[in-house]
């Protein structure tokens, strides 16, 4: 039987500004207590699949985070070693952050509003520097040349790199990983493993708390092209909704 | 002014074990809600205090993982980079783990009890392999040496190794470390740096979710012996509890 090596993502449940319905970027918001539940769901799903990793990466930004304990407490994996990068981060939603979802569609439209969502290279306007919703002054970005604004570009620019440099190798030795991050970060992900074009991209919605596992072969590629959800019924509804999403929710 | 070094110490909270009065060392049970509470709490002291950590230090129990998340997300600091090594972990108690502490010192007697939990040199009877409460197939340690028995000598003997192999170098580069761990790996651990006694090393004890911090000088000596709880009258009742146990509680 040849090499198979296994790759779970997993997007964040839902969080004070889902709530909110405010754009979200890397404001360091927390999840609600449905997120927490999601994330403690998305364990018990991986401890019934026997999907049990070896290896946890993590975004920067507390939503991820909690949801990877929630969920490795609920698969008794909570002793897993962690990796945490800025690169994981969701999309820099830019001047759009803290803003309320309804109100920029009502005000910009929904043409300006949908390319600001979904295009792939168009970003939002930059923030301003010193914002309230800036992170230029974050510790936990010391180093970093924080973004003003990200399209989805930016995003596959910061993460695939990061992925062939810190995550693959540990694919090729053999650790079962799993990836706790953002609706955005994960897209750039899953178009590289999928090869997806820049249209189609556009298209593609995660749903939030349902484990998605990839099956790679040797050259890390997918055996099942856009991976296997652990709960498909859940994972359809769910990416439904997020596709629906007039403002509401999501990235 | 002197170059100072931070470090701070957590000793986790009350698990399902403590409730129960069990000896519990490497059994990977979890906190109680009264346990996750003392951790949200040292959190909440490490942030009112300022001494916010640049990197997190835990054992491979739950319980000591579940103290550190509670206290870094009360903190804003669950971003942390985080390092477990099972070389922080409670002393493995041999034979006595899952047997009842009331129990045992009844049919022990009170000499034997005492010797069991506070000799330096002498550990409880090695566990069976294979028994219900060994850590033998454990995928955690895949690779270590598990004990069947330990005395605090053979803690200290890991943790002072790793301790200067692991964690001196960071506090040397300017890092302030948290270490979130166990009665016993944080007693070995204290030893090292205040220089105690095998003998005298019976007598202290560390009191749980309260945050002992210590300052160490450039040959990473305390620069105030013993350290400096961030709620000293909290510790000291904390600790008079632990000295007074029958058989309640703790290590």
């Amino acid at each position: 039987m040849p090499t198979e090596h296994s790759l779970v993502l997993l997007r964040h449940g839902y969080s004070e500004w889902n709530e909110k319905n405010l754009f979200t970027g890397w404001v360091d918001v927390r999840l609600t207590p449905r997120g927490i539940e999601e994330g403690r769901n998305a364990g018990r799903l991986l401890r019934e699949a026997g999907l049990l990793p070896d290896v946890v990466f993590t975004s920067l930004l507390t939503r991820a985070i909690q949801t990877a304990d929630e969920a490795l407490l609920a698969a008794d994996r909570a002793w897993l070693p962690v990796v945490r990068d800025w690169r994981l981060n969701e999309r820099h939603y830019g001047a759009l952050q803290g803003k309320d979802k309804a109100q920029t569609l009502a005000e910009y439209g929904p043409e300006q509003f949908k390319t600001w969502r979904r295009s792939y290279d168009v970003p939002p306007p930059a923030i301003e520097p010193g914002s309230e919703f800036s992170q230029d002054a974050d510790p936990r970005y010391a180093g970093v040349d924080v973004p003003r604004t990200e399209c989805l570009e930016d995003v596959v620019e910061r993460m695939v790199p990061y992925f062939e440099r810190d995550i693959a190798p540990r694919l090729r030795a053999g650790e079962r990983v799993i990836v706790v991050a953002h609706g955005n970060s994960l897209r750039a992900l899953v178009k590289h493993l999928d090869g997806i074009s820049d249209d189609d991209i556009a298209e593609l919605n995660i749903p939030t708390g349902i484990p998605l596992h990839y099956r790679l072969d040797e050259q890390l590629r997918p055996i099942v092209t856009g991976g296997e959800y652990l709960d498909p019924e859940a994972a359809a509804s769910g990416a439904a909704a997020v596709a629906a999403q007039g403002g509401k929710a999501g990235a």
